[in-house]
């Protein structure tokens, strides 16, 4: 069985043509309004069966409320474990939920040049608003799924030191962690946070907060403690 | 004319009736389902008019796909420019157009005790979606509008450093920039930046990104200059 998902709108379908292995795509007549839909319909065409269907159809098939006409179906990248780890900054979600952050977290893990990895009960990361948030991360980003049991181990032997963002009394404030070494923090679930054997397994930090709100998105947590570790290796070197 | 907004769901609903002046406000029977749903409801009840609709009704007037139930309309609360710039740090919008990124920058904004001062073609603060992603900060965090002039006089008079995330050959590194002293920091348009005449008036500043991604999220980017402002502030004490 082919695994995959649906990449909709024209950046996001110029960005897979570029870089993803792609099965089929469909169109609206709509579409076809301008010089760059129509380049890449043209070179779409040469490639992949390419379909012509009804606005009320294409509606129907897509997530987007205002879809722009044009959506194709690309194969899902697989990454064995040791691509990944050959980072050497990892993201590991830990049953993130959203589809939105998960999306927004592979924007920003792309931009810093992370691996993910993607544990137990995180939601599908081909869902389309997930796909939609990365903004096209997701057809560049290493990413791979994998048990709570296979990411601690992996990170033993590859030497990574784990680290959660998780309330405990010994959590050290973020910034005052050493992460110029091989690092992999982990971001856990919206409401309840990171999963007893990551809490167990890692070391816990947390986001000095001086005001009234009891939490940031978990998006937002990530983009923090990410820049961080960039921070701290370009003021190493 | 008073001005409201709707607030939506149980949690946000006992945040607006700790913090905020309440119209009236309108629930289902299906609601009343938990003990909590119910104290809520009663305590509701002795203060604003409450009315019971049916579900059809329900779903028909609110923004949520899955309703819980419960919404509250709430006055609107209305800051003066000075109040907000009794905040030592500031965050300023500047044309962000996607309601989820105002919401969640708010939801970052109060985490780290900012004001927030909202420009001109920035999307509605009281959009529904806004005030989900803010998780309860839209009722507590010091808002105010106003035009690019009012807003770059205010900040001349009240002594305020004006920066914005913004490419161009004088932008500095961010972390290579003293956030030590009053600051107040510009976040534009996902697609087009800041307008002309905050760009002119503000010193810039970049996110280095050794990824491949060509931007970050709005709300990852203030996610991360707000922390390192406060990172420095708290490191410099």
């Amino acid at each position: 069985m082919r695994k995959i998902f649906v990449a909709e709108g024209l950046r996001l379908c110029e960005e897979a043509v570029e870089t993803s292995e792609i099965e089929f795509g469909f169109y609206t007549g709509e579409f076809l309004k301008n010089e760059r839909a129509e380049n890449l319909i043209a070179r779409l065409d040469k490639k992949i069966p390419l379909y012509e269907i009804s606005p009320t159809d294409f509606s129907r098939t897509v997530d987007t409320e205002t879809p722009q006409g044009i959506a194709l179906v690309v194969r899902q990248k697989i990454f064995v474990p040791e691509e990944v780890a050959g980072k050497n900054l990892l993201i590991a979600l830990d049953g993130v939920r959203e589809p939105g952050n998960v999306g927004t977290i592979f924007r920003t893990a792309d931009a810093f040049d992370c691996g993910v990895i993607v544990l137990e009960k995180t939601s599908d990361i081909f869902n389309p608003k997930t796909v939609r948030a990365s903004m096209g991360a997701i057809f560049r980003l290493p990413i791979a799924r994998m048990t709570h049991r296979e990411f601690l181990k992996l990170m033993r032997e590859k030497n990574f030191q784990v680290t959660a963002t998780a309330p405990d009394s010994s959590a050290k404030i973020y910034f005052k962690r050493d992460f110029t070494g091989k690092n992999a923090i982990v971001f856990g679930n919206e409401a309840e946070g990171v999963s007893d054997e990551i809490f167990r397994a890692a070391e816990k930090i947390y986001i000095p907060m001086p005001g009234r709100a009891e939490s940031l998105n978990v998006s937002a947590a990530a983009a923090i403690i990410i820049s961080e570790v960039v921070r701290q290796r370009m003021c190493s070197n």
